[in-house]
């Protein structure tokens, strides 16, 4: 791999760490799901090497507390996102996977004679 | 102070300390804020007792980083919120006092004859 | 109620909101958590007003997920905190309650004659 | 790079910006700073694929604020933390560089002949 792709890699790893974490537990509703989804993908966005961010929380675990709303938990997010470095690509996503809020590598590369010369 | 109001209070408290803790360190900028506004907004009004929330982040202090954005920092804030249990209101704020982002109860009333019967 | 008690009522809100979204989605087990407790109790007593703070985290609820870990959320909490404002105090606390991560005012009291002479 | 290599990278990118916004915006000064190193350690440990992490924090970016502490902020950290996965490591950073807190990989290696038979 390519030390352009190794970045990209790890960039993509801390986005979606962060994300994670710093959204985790921001009370919910199906109403205000939209507005959470903009508002991250409108953060994430921003940040160094980050080219593409899409976020969708599952309305369908936004079960409703005695108060009438939830709290955003790690299994509602499906989130993918493409981080770029030089002519490196990766992808990877945020998205439930046998009860783990599982974050993956979707696929990678290089075009290694364009981010050589 | 009825105990109504007292809860008003109290409520008014935990809203602000939550929503500080929640949203610090978001990466922000001056084209996303307004993105963040709203989310902060829709996720406080969710909450229990909430009668009005209405945040303003202030641009001035989004001054980019070398990578062109900011974090969303505790001066940034003014938050106007009024909390309601039963007859009881209570409106506080946060907002930069002296260098530090101060939260403090505005004004609070009760209709105690309305409250009681 | 007295200025004084009214502020010791936010004051304890706004810890209680505070602490809550700081640490829910810390990563969390039976062996880590009382590192977890300490931290907390530490970071909430240096805040303006607070005279004491306990911290109590449910081992029960900590289930272990496939990479045997669980995440500190709501209903894991077990505190109890006492602020101060002249010579008014109050005791609050967030303990679950009917399945919902409940903060209530437990008790207020302040000594009018001391505190307006 | 091999599969795991990327995945090892991957995972200290997750670590570094998921610790980064858990902890952020914490009340910290330098008495309290042991122990939220102390509990980020033991929190991050937990994780998948975490084979150390050793976290540093700026005691003397601690400047107390009016109320005599502090707040976690970005600078603060220093962190150093190795991934494996399979037989493949990776050594990331978290420290100021250029008034910014970069997160970086330090290196990275396999045993490729052990990891494919």
């Amino acid at each position: 791999m390519t030390r352009n792709q190794n970045q990209a890699v790890f960039e993509a790893g801390i986005k979606l760490g962060a994300l994670y974490h710093q959204w985790v537990g921001t009370p919910i509703s199906r109403r205000s799901a939209a507005s959470v989804e903009s508002a991250i993908e409108q953060a994430v966005i921003l940040q160094p090497f980050v080219e593409e961010i899409t976020v969708r929380l599952d309305r369908n675990l936004m079960t409703e507390n005695r108060f009438g709303y939830s709290e955003l938990s790690g299994l509602m997010f499906d989130v993918d996102i493409v981080t770029r470095v030089g002519f490196a690509y990766c992808r990877a996503r945020l998205a439930p996977k046998d009860g783990y809020p599982l974050m993956q590598i979707m696929e990678c590369h290089d075009t290694p004679s364009l981010s050589r010369h």
